[in-house]
């Protein structure tokens, strides 16, 4: 089923404006959660991050609406969970990039199976070589629609064998993964990138930084080289979907795994977080 | 009308599969192209284009399938022309960024009146001080379908009262305006920033390239700063729809004009190409 500003269709064709900006030139922002029995982790903090994102876009679209199209379709998820997908786009406009002057912004939620086994699925990276993520954009901290620079990323990172692409940014410094932030623990330290280099400004980024303490760490935001999360205690990427990913080698050569243990931990709590916010411990689904 | 996967409909609005990776990740690409009475300018170079975009996106789609829809709704211009979209998208695709083993895209071509006071317009240009575009990426030389950054960088020209973006690279060097290669006439010369600095290989500027002696410049692809093209004879923009444009102003500050009879010549030879092309001479449609 998809809902397209608030009318619910079956399957994921119904009808739609070809002008809509959002196909046209990627104007449009989107937010990916997880649900339970119809309650979403974290729903505040997607709202909130999307709401800053499409002010700094130049779009106004009430929170209430966007929180009434997600809990809609929200309320179609049971105890197996679900994977809500909230897209805003500018909405229809005339030829060129210049908006309309009364943009009518096109809202969208879609949902698929939650899939409990990606979680804490070990992954291997490879440098994206040929692709940068620009840092010199303030879109590099948005969830925007143009995702093309990380589908090459992630299609190079699969042609040399590896599950998912280590993206840098224009200063070769760590970025993120396709989908995914990236953190190191190294010497009862927890670091990740700051938001400066060119990184999404990830939810469960934002928990795991605030659950450090519990895995006996302190959250230090900082630049990464490549070098860096080479000689890591452990490396992981996060996301709101597969909440913590313990990654096992860089460009065919293997981490270490002396910080596992901390890594999982850290899972641990994630998954008491989940539990808490929509009452399914996500460790339980199968 | 729309043309979609070579079905015509009405209006803009038509089915759609909101699983389509053109508006779910921007993965997809379009060219502009103008048509007079059936007959599109550059219809080769644009089919060229896009076929070496597909190729590196790793997309394949028949040449004469693009051709023929393009074809389709070309033949709905007459005299007074007609400004066609041809927008290619990788289709319909699960959750995440890895596209389906057997992809099946899909092929829109969108029709708008041609408006010939566009070109030769005098537009006044600021630069873009918050978004840089990646020359980092493979992408920067395509016409993809996120333009978020160039609207952003419009958005922020027009607060400033400019008529476009002027954007530069990664290295601060110029790279286009927000939908227009950038030239500038010097001392004989005719200077455009190789495709390495950001740029989209535009059908009219490889036309312009060409076209050099007939003003009596000798064309030369090199990186420029701000600096050159204020000091230049005349700066000037380029695009499939406008043609030329010349550019009075960046930033408030007047450019010179001994260098804008050569850009008229420039103009002249385009407008005969475009009749040599299409039977239409662009400067007489009313």
């Amino acid at each position: 089923v998809i809902l397209v500003d608030g009318a619910l269709h079956e399957g994921s064709t119904a009808p739609f404006d070809y002008a809509d900006r959002g196909l046209t030139l990627g104007d449009g922002l989107f937010e990916t959660m997880i649900a339970f029995d119809g309650r979403v982790h974290r729903l505040d903090d997607h709202l909130d991050r999307i709401g800053v994102g499409l002010s700094t876009i130049g779009m106004v679209v009430p929170r209430a609406r966007l929180a009434a199209d997600v809990g809609a379709m929200a309320a179609r998820t049971g105890a197996t969970g679900g994977v809500l997908r909230l897209t805003v786009t500018r909405g229809a406009g005339a030829r060129g990039l210049a908006p309309p002057d009364h943009p009518n912004p096109t809202v969208i939620v879609s949902l698929a199976p939650f899939d409990p086994r990606l979680m804490m699925q070990p992954v291997t990276l490879a440098v994206a070589n040929t692709v940068r993520r620009n840092d010199r954009s303030p879109a590099s901290r948005l969830k925007t629609l143009g995702y093309l620079d990380h589908i090459l990323a992630l299609a190079e990172a699969r042609r040399a064998g590896a599950g998912d692409a280590l993206v840098l940014d224009t200063r070769d410094r760590v970025a993120c993964a396709s989908v995914a932030n990236v953190f190191r623990i190294v010497a009862g330290r927890l670091e990740t990138p700051p938001l400066t280099d060119a990184v999404l400004p990830g939810v469960i980024r934002a928990r795991v930084l605030s659950l450090a303490d519990t895995a006996g760490l302190v959250a230090v935001e900082r630049s990464l080289s490549v070098a860096d999360l080479m000689a890591a205690d452990a490396v992981f990427l996060t996301n709101s979907v597969r909440l913590a990913q313990p990654v096992t080698a860089i460009d065919g050569q293997g981490l270490a795994e002396v910080g596992r243990g901390q890594v999982a931990v850290l899972f641990a709590a994630l998954a008491a977080d989940v539990a808490a916010g929509t009452g399914t411990d996500p460790r339980g689904v199968a």
